[in-house]
């Protein structure tokens, strides 16, 4: 039996803002994730939307800083955000930032020290919607977005368990993280050097094998920092065209890869997964 | 001749949110601002709306958490986030989160140490909007709002200058900060034990001067930590009803002090600054 507390219950667009934190079997550890309770979860059953963040963050980040709440509001969606990494002093880290706590890449780890606690995928898919949608008024519809590394986790989350999700979207995300220097970096170590292990982790490898077909739409900014070195979304595109997966993706004149880009669009993927999700 | 650099300048709701730095003659010190161009200002002028923060914030914490651009890009309102002192190694500064850097009041300081440095009622009057206006398109038409601090900023500023100011509204606002802590303590400090020198800096004591009537509205929640200790709107509604100042008090049930409240309703000051700024 799981416990979870609330540590903070803010009033939002007429509904709540919480921080709730619980004991993860999967990760070993405590976590803390957010959620947003619309008005309309008060009346009736609303769909649940997770959001996974990029490198560094917390779950604070996506709940201050994207404008979402207003969104979820208006369309009833409760809104999930996850922190990035199992937590605590008894989890391994790594000084670097794009390595350890702060940076878990939704994989399930096999490699020591990481594979005691680094389990996100696991955690993501089975254990937090067990926590969160047990005490919440869930309509039992799914979806699940996010941001450069979690765009990559979102992706592959939804690639990979397409029954779970009715619509997956991504911010800049990282595609084929196989093939770039955050991801190679994570994989080996998380993984060890055996790419063959890589391609469940990597949306470019798990969309040639993907079976079901859900609403697939990634938003990049062309002015984005990372855009060359790390994301490379013409990846994805390539892939989704070999394989006839169809992919909204839409780029942005102008925009970088902060949450000002998030914020820009946030709104038009709530009501696209909100849509979705009815 | 101000000379004002563009710390960074970033793609949002088809605008632009910039942080701009500039060396302040009137509080002697290099100072920074945001500045949100919607995409309306690039095609004509627009009237600038400026925000006060509150205690312990810099130019920052408004454009990242208030989702203030997509209602400023929806009207077509050039939004402007001072800090909220003057700052640098040279400023007298105190430990306490409430006296010296991050908390100015607003006020021009009469005492030593801070008199050298802290006239920010003067800044925010009179040199902010030269440097601002003098680089942007701007319509000649202006609007002051903020939180708490920010908030009496806002009301004293306009109460006091209203020939400036074509609307005034607060979130949370301290409106009588000669009889709350707070106030006391930071008036003393910067004005000196006299109270009658406090009356120019007290929102409640500059209602009944005030000859000119702007547009005034204050919303508040009723869940808010300051609430009796530190805000007490009660008096503002006291004061307007004794010298017959229209205020439109607007109070919230469950909502707190935090950027959750100002996220909520900011949209609506928005609307209704830019139909008095029009």
């Amino acid at each position: 039996m799981t416990t979870t507390s609330v540590l903070s219950r803010q009033r939002c667009f007429d509904g709540w803002q919480e921080v709730r934190e619980h004991r993860s079997a999967v990760l070993d550890c405590t976590m803390r994730f957010g959620v947003y309770l619309p008005p309309q979860a008060s009346e009736r059953p609303c769909p649940v939307l997770y959001w996974l963040s990029g490198l560094t963050c917390t779950e604070q980040n996506f709940i201050t800083k994207a404008g979402a709440q207003r969104y979820a509001a208006e369309h009833g969606v409760i809104l999930v955000a996850p922190d990035t990494s199992p937590r605590g002093a008894a989890v391994p880290d790594d000084p670097a930032y794009d390595l350890g706590q702060g940076a878990g890449f939704y994989v399930n780890a096999t490699q020591a020290p990481w594979s005691s606690h680094y389990c996100m995928f696991d955690y993501i898919v089975d254990e937090l919607p067990q926590v969160v949608e047990s005490s919440v008024s869930s309509s039992g519809r799914r979806g699940i977005f996010g941001h450069s590394m979690g765009g990559h986790g979102a992706l592959v989350i939804a690639l990979r368990r397409p029954d779970r999700y009715a619509s997956v979207s991504a911010f800049s995300p990282i595609v084929a993280p196989s093939e770039v220097p955050w991801g190679q970096k994570a994989l080996t170590a998380y993984l060890g050097a055996d790419r063959v292990a890589w391609r469940a982790w990597d949306a470019c490898e798990q969309v040639r094998l993907a079976t079901a077909r859900l609403p697939l739409r990634v938003d990049q900014g062309d002015a984005d920092e990372f855009l060359q070195t790390q994301l490379q979304p013409e990846r994805l595109e390539a892939a989704c065209r070999a394989a006839g997966y169809p992919l909204d993706l839409r780029r942005h004149a102008g925009y970088d890869h902060s949450y000002y880009f998030i914020a820009s669009f946030i709104g038009e993927h709530i009501a696209w997964h909100a849509a979705a999700m009815s």
